[in-house]
């Protein structure tokens, strides 16, 4: 997809309407909002009942009944992390000029996707999701010190530098500073404060903010309405 | 990267020359050479002592301190993910040409590594790696109550079809395939069995088994000498 397509419109967003408090402001649209944001490409969100994701008309475009979907000039497609490429691709904000570097963001991507996010879903479901609280517990040193072991090399690889490629802000940081700030108010990146100030100073880009109220607008808007179980 | 890059060569792919008998036929790069034979480009396996994987020569070109790095045309890049498509996108073999369906691929891609593969590592945690193993018994029915309904989700959308996109395999498969061979031992699938004979007819692909054996060849030879712990 070319910049043009992006800005012949319409871009349509799949998110929520409303999801539980704990998902609020980090369900995976955002990383779209964010990325659209970032590049200047106007769009416009298509909010899903929650009840309703598994519903015929989204699983058609979101295979796992989840969202975020993203169409673009009628095509659609899946998964935040093939969508944030595309939009980095067809934009001059995301991605360096240079294609070493471009490439370089290609891996960085996948990496915070599958190297980085995978020790983070893991505290997650212990300290979150898992019903059986006391073992969920008994697991967590372990898997904290295996995101501690993950975090260590990635604040090696970034080093003293504000951004992981290049000089500026690009999709790799983008899609790095999400997936860490999951773990940015537990305290995962106390002992790492390259790292805090990465997801801090990224995640202040008034690019990032406007998409986050965007998610969180709907959300609040219905609340009352689910919370009566409507 | 361009077919031509691949055909000049020479093309390296990273690996270990040895790990505990618990990864053997599973580490990553297999993912690459599964890749690289389909493509039918010749490349060449650079083994890493198992110890020396933090080694500051490779952390620099796989920051995780982990394998693969794929090297095409003296340019070095890392995350299997990222390899494949590069791969994938230089070769007629791995993604059809009709430009629609090789975006179907690239959003299956990150399904595959990024949907199906944080439930597998879920349980495989739970069931291998976990130190508290009665902890982690009593975690495992959720987890697996979990990719059970993933499963169902990726079954539903793959429906009669031999393949996920057009008619033919894509590297969409080999990921899919990759990913779920992980659980096709342990009996996840049985309740699945397009997925079952999914993943058993592509892994009995030529390419794989070469590719297996590949990864194979050096664990066997220095089997010997890692039990003397030299």
């Amino acid at each position: 997809m070319k910049r043009e397509d992006f800005l012949a419109g319409p871009v349509t967003v799949t998110a929520y309407d409303w999801v539980p408090e704990l998902a609020q402001g980090f369900v995976r649209d955002l990383r779209l909002r964010w990325a659209l944001e970032e590049a200047g490409f106007p769009y416009e969100a298509e909010l899903l009942p929650h009840a309703e994701r598994e519903s015929p008309e989204n699983l058609a475009r979101q295979p796992f009944g989840q969202v975020p979907a993203l169409s673009v000039a009628g095509r659609s497609m899946f998964e935040s992390g093939a969508c944030l490429w595309r939009i980095a691709e067809a934009s001059d904000a995301l991605l360096p000029a240079d294609q070493a570097e471009r490439n370089a963001c290609f891996s960085w991507l996948f990496a915070a996707l599958d190297s980085l996010s995978p020790p983070v879903d893991l505290l997650a479901f212990l300290r979150v999701f898992a019903e059986d609280r006391e073992a969920a517990r008994r697991l967590e040193p372990q898997a904290s010190e295996h995101l501690r072991a993950k975090l260590a090399r990635f604040a090696d690889a970034l080093g003293g530098r504000p951004v992981l490629v290049g000089d500026s802000f690009t999709v790799a940081d983008l899609a790095a500073s999400f997936v860490l700030r999951n773990v940015e108010p537990t305290g995962d990146l106390d002992a790492f404060p390259t790292l805090k100030a990465y997801v801090q100073r990224h995640t202040s880009r008034p690019a990032f903010r406007r998409a986050l109220e965007a998610q969180m607008e709907p959300f609040r808007k219905n609340a009352a309405r689910y919370a009566a179980g409507r």
